[in-house]
């Protein structure tokens, strides 16, 4: 089934303990899309300003990657991420940012992607994803990305946005914030009576917890890297993944997201081998396919 | 085949955000040995000073543990602990600590326990647990738990005893700094390298990492337990059930050892929803096995 993702294009310029890279292509759709990409078609929307300094069609060139919804706005500017990861990489630091063009009004969605019925929203300001949300006809599934500073700072929105939405993803901190609750599991619960039907957890190299309104669980190590570069694009990696399977599978009963949350997992696991895309764009789905089964072998009992 | 154990025995005074216990029954083999229990007999050795205020043959009254190797010192005091778990229960304060009898002479293991197969070395000063596996005449499987004190004042003691075990049993701040390296897979190898042949790594709510010698791996998500109010003795807990389990068995192979790790992983999720031991006394091996069910059904993609 049809599967659109809205989110950023960013300009990053990563530090961690392995090495560095500067000015280099980041973003949560453009990892999200390059992740969905393995599974089957995407439909891209976001912004970039006129100083865009990436040529995103050549980048997306040999994928099934529908980049119709790619709007370069003239007299804006790219969005600019710096970070630093520190020796514990599950811990890092924001150097600098440059909001830029996500602050301006967010992209059309195009006429030709209103009827998608796979949707994720990444992480932008509740009220935003709300918007783009309302510009689809009828979808069948919905997930969002949130963090801090909307918990902190746009609860209500958010809120609301939680009365719209199938799914919401967040890491382990966050959902303790917004259920006010130390538990992962009570805070997952109560983010479940605030309206989604789902609850994905994210714990970086900890793995995930998906918890579902109707008392399902799951729980997932991540896949146990010994080759871990640059954590960027981690999570929404993940998300590509997940969102990827479900929307190939077109079902979402909760055997099939239990296997789409592992191929999330594994696809991950390849983004923070090697800065910016280079650990996805170097790989095969059946790269894919032989380490889900390796995760199998790693947690069998 | 026969399993023993070599630790302490505590009086504890414990505080969590869910209550707090004062001078209850703790200690590594008494959690350890009411785990294994479980499973089949237990010898257990251990030191306590006259003022002990438990009846020991008592709490293990309607168990297969063999207390001859109790013994009561006459003119010693027992080991006291008061610790404090904050908010995030994964992080704890010992307030305050009198180690009395663990300071003095180990314990003599009884000649009738000197044959034993199976040998668990609970966390305390590494030349002690080397002393104390001396007097075993021909173990089968010998594993040892350490702790961060032993790392930085004794680590040739520490390294001695690596050359004498099959399986270290660590957190993973401990194999962090044991190894000198962040990536936790990094870590366990390089203490394979000490020679152990299995590393078993404890990240308390994030589950447990295998790795073994020749390449084996496994991975396990802690059981997603919503109920946790006293995180006291549950590594000694997952040791516990991992050993009484392997000791059943009668073999070490690495789907065994899977297989024990998902027990001491069940094993240590009843500990932690109670107090002191009342998490594992008031449950039978058939809730254990049942909850083993449903940790697979949880984990299951």
């Amino acid at each position: 089934m049809s599967l659109l993702v809205t989110g950023s294009i960013g300009i990053d310029t990563i530090k961690t303990p392995h090495g560095a890279s500067e000015r280099c292509l980041g973003g949560s759709s453009v990892y999200f899309s390059m992740a969905a990409s393995f599974f089957g078609p995407v439909r891209f929307v976001g912004v970039v300003g006129e100083d865009c300094p990436f040529d995103l069609p050549a980048v997306f060139r040999d994928r099934d990657v529908d980049l119709s919804g790619l709007e370069v706005r003239p007299g804006s500017k790219t969005f600019v991420w710096h970070g630093t990861y520190h020796e514990d990489m599950n811990e890092r630091t924001t150097d600098y940012v440059e909001l830029n063009v996500l602050q301006e009004a967010p992209p059309t969605v195009p006429e030709a992607f209103r009827d998608s019925k796979y949707v994720f929203l990444a992480n932008t300001a509740p009220a935003l994803q709300s918007e783009l949300l309302q510009q689809i006809s009828a979808p069948a599934f919905v997930a969002a990305d949130t963090m801090n500073l909307w918990i902190e700072g746009q609860l209500d929105d958010l809120k609301k946005l939680l009365g719209q939405i199938d799914c919401l993803v967040l890491n382990d901190e966050e959902v303790r914030q917004l259920a006010g609750k130390s538990s992962l599991i009570e805070a997952a619960r109560a983010v479940l009576a605030m309206g989604p039907s789902l609850v994905i957890v994210k714990k970086g190299e900890s793995g995930s917890l998906v918890c579902g309104a109707d008392g399902d669980m799951f729980v997932l190590p991540a896949y146990p890297a010994a080759d871990v570069n640059d954590p960027t694009g981690a999570g929404d990696s993940f998300a590509g993944g997940m969102m990827g399977y479900l929307a190939q599978a077109g079902n979402t009963d909760f055997e099939t997201l239990a296997r789409a949350v592992a191929y999330g997992t594994v696809v991950a696991s390849f983004t923070i081998a090697d800065f910016s895309l280079d650990g996805l764009t170097s790989i095969t789905r059946a790269d894919i396919d032989s380490r889900l089964e390796s995760l199998r072998n790693f947690t069998r009992f």
